[in-house]
């Protein structure tokens, strides 16, 4: 059976990516765009894509919805818009997959109900990339058994914080399972300050930036006689792009609101 | 509760590992030595050990349970001796901790219905390198969403065999979760051959042989726009103790045999 | 002082780059454009640059020489076209700087008595990245110290030879100061045939291929108790630019022709 | 031509191997050992070397000179006995290979004309691990051209001092070939101090200590769209081995005192 997939913020550098992706998926069928403005009749009128690209756009979902019944639908667009695109697509019995962060509590909650009381399935991931999902929940596993952890995040020297969303995020997954201690030798001395890196609960994390890098993180845990090594290496936008088709299929499968593709991967 | 422990093959490099380990454990207490010929009467004076290490060696595991009564018989010693250890450990109520390989399967059934009859666990483990058992589950986790695989494994070139057991093993694994397929350029063309490596089931695997190098391994998982690494370095004998530990306390808490630290693990 | 140069190939995916390194390097002006067809009458007229590049473009060197007076010309064109425009330039005063490979033997020593005789300096280099080029140069160093040799090198599944050119480039490099002598144990045996790689005078190259990889290679070197790796990874075509910068501004400073990076860098 | 070689501090960890070192070495010859106390007459009496070991022992270099005539000294002794022993050397016409440090400016200065005096050859070299070396060299060379440097040195967690005497020195070697300058983005935020890592004139450099690992270090060097990265693993003492043969073959061409492998090497 093929899945009908509608994307909202189709013309955004993720959303350009995710109608490739669906237009390439056999399983797939992209049905339609969604659009805040009048854009063109088709996906091909914005001459962003090619013109074999004759999916039409729509600036309601309503209306949307009505011509072509899409089973998912895919929001990429801005934290402002993607919540009432939630919220109306469940009412619609579309299943939402969305990308972007910024919910606040009550709405995720009331999201929740609505899939709930629905039956339908709604995923919402801040981090599409696989890998990198992978390697947080690897870490998470690890930390339990090797509790002597440090993170290595290296990103470009555009990047304004130190450390990165995902260091400190994998850093708080690890806390959950490792026995939180102070690393290093005890009466340990920085000549320079700042050469043992930031502390988090006892593990440490080094930010690397340079020219040239895109976005990368080494989770290096240490035992006797070993170490284990978890990198995820993210060379462009693409990487996320696993976790679009990835959830487009799993929210055919679901019956209830997830957040964080965590708790379908693994 | 302080759990009992006896060594045989305390005098062998693990062996001699394990003695440190057990007593520096603050949870274990080394209570005996099992030894094919007469050492000594404790391993103090076997010379290989310090003064204080006042524990008593035996020739025989019956003697040695009835004054000693230890909980655990983590056997180190050679595959034609750890069978009838296992064996008769089992019928005196002692869990056995094994590290060597070499059961026929056969063994493994009638030792797994003697664990199970007496409610005893019985821990045989091929690797108990803790960071490598982890590395081989994650792979095996990871195929299923990234099954673009190569292994690069890397030892001393000292070594005979290539690929390496953990590098087959890994990819054995990795092949329950993944789709088999062929990989790279359906008309990629070697101009040295050899270059593209060993095929398993499309996976390659590459063998790197340098003086200096240990035992490492890395597994490597490509997708669109990222690369997932998961890296194992054994620096030392030292790696294994993590096991050791971990499957001394795990025994005590499990009523059957279980083979391959990857079932306790994770 | 300035240094003008001048584009051949501008419309290009190196060229494009080009025209913007130029135009952000402050001790650089871009004068002109040369093309084989019309494209209008300056680089902002092809659509490809923003409004403001209105630099020049013309379909004969003689005239860009004339009306722009350019100091470098910079052909990024193809093999079919570069050799003409390289002898030309020489024959008119201006130093090439030249990104193809293709030449000919006897080209190459033609241009090089005509640039040694007008005193003009002029680089051809097959291979910008400053970054590739210094891995090379340390490999060559490196492995008369260190003469065991592995070399990995990684690009995306959609490459069609193995080994890189690179690859077989740095391993040609290395032996020249390297000893050579077969590699591994003198009893090693595959047991799955390529896991050792390509052989080449006993050094190992094994090629990774896997979707989302851009262009990778790691050059390692053992010796007793240590691994010494030259890393040099390519994400984009970017990495080109710093030795299309650096060539410009040592082709002022010469007076000969320089076959290959490596003779003015290090 | 054999060179015939002596060790000063034989039975030291280091001494030890340089000792196995001589002796697996086809050109060179151990010809007597010099300590500072009465331990035997030979090498083999003291329990430390096999039967074989037939090398004599002596607590006075006078002594040892008049009966074995070695061309080479190896002192591999504290600081307290090292200066007094060089001295010595050069003075009865025996060449020094000198591994540890602690000399002065004075005694260097002294040791320096007594060479060239003698025109003898005198090495003294604070790292002998010929890889840590080369790495040294080489992210001097390529600071130069790639000045967006980051180290991450990584050991064991027993280490007090961070940043390493390794990181610190080869810092200081980029810093004389690279465009001091601050790295990163202009705004950039710790919000976790420390996680940018130690500033040594706009480089930075991060520490990792974790139980398992040995001695690491790598250097990063970005620049456009790559990365270039110098690395070198020690895994054990053998490291300085390679050194110390390549410094008793080389103080026999040399007619001065040398500081430092990097003046011999590359």
């Amino acid at each position: 059976m093929t899945i009908k997939v509608a994307i909202a913020g189709a013309r955004g550098k993720m959303g350009k990516e995710a109608v490739h992706t669906v237009m390439e998926n056999a399983d797939m069928e992209l049905v339609a765009a969604l659009d805040y403005k009048e854009i063109g009749k088709t996906l091909a009128d914005t001459g962003l894509f090619p013109d074999s690209f004759q999916v039409p756009v729509f600036t309601e979902l309503q209306a949307l919805h009505q011509q072509c019944a899409p089973d998912v639908l895919v929001d990429l667009t801005t934290p402002e818009h993607v919540y009432a695109h939630t919220k109306q697509a469940l009412q619609l019995g579309i299943r939402p997959v969305v990308g972007t962060t910024g919910f606040s509590t009550e709405e995720l909650e009331e999201l929740s109900e609505l899939a709930e009381s629905a039956a339908l399935g709604c995923i919402i991931a801040p981090n599409f990339a696989v890998g990198a999902v992978l390697m947080m929940k690897f870490a998470e596993q690890a930390a339990k058994y090797l509790p002597d952890v440090e993170i290595i995040e290296m990103h470009h020297d555009q990047k304004l914080d130190a450390p990165s969303g995902t260091a400190m995020k994998t850093a708080h997954m690890m806390s959950t399972t490792r026995n939180a201690h102070p690393q290093g030798h005890l009466h340990e001395k920085e000549t320079l300050p700042g050469a043992r890196g930031a502390d988090y609960e006892g593990m440490r994390i080094h930010s690397v930036r340079l020219p040239g890098l895109v976005a990368h993180q080494q989770v290096l845990l240490g035992g006797e006689g070993q170490l284990l090594t978890l990198r995820h290496d993210s060379f462009n936008r693409g990487s996320f792009m696993s976790g679009v088709s990835l959830s487009i299929r799993e929210v055919m499968e679901r019956q209830q609101l997830i957040y964080g593709l965590e708790h379908i991967i693994g």
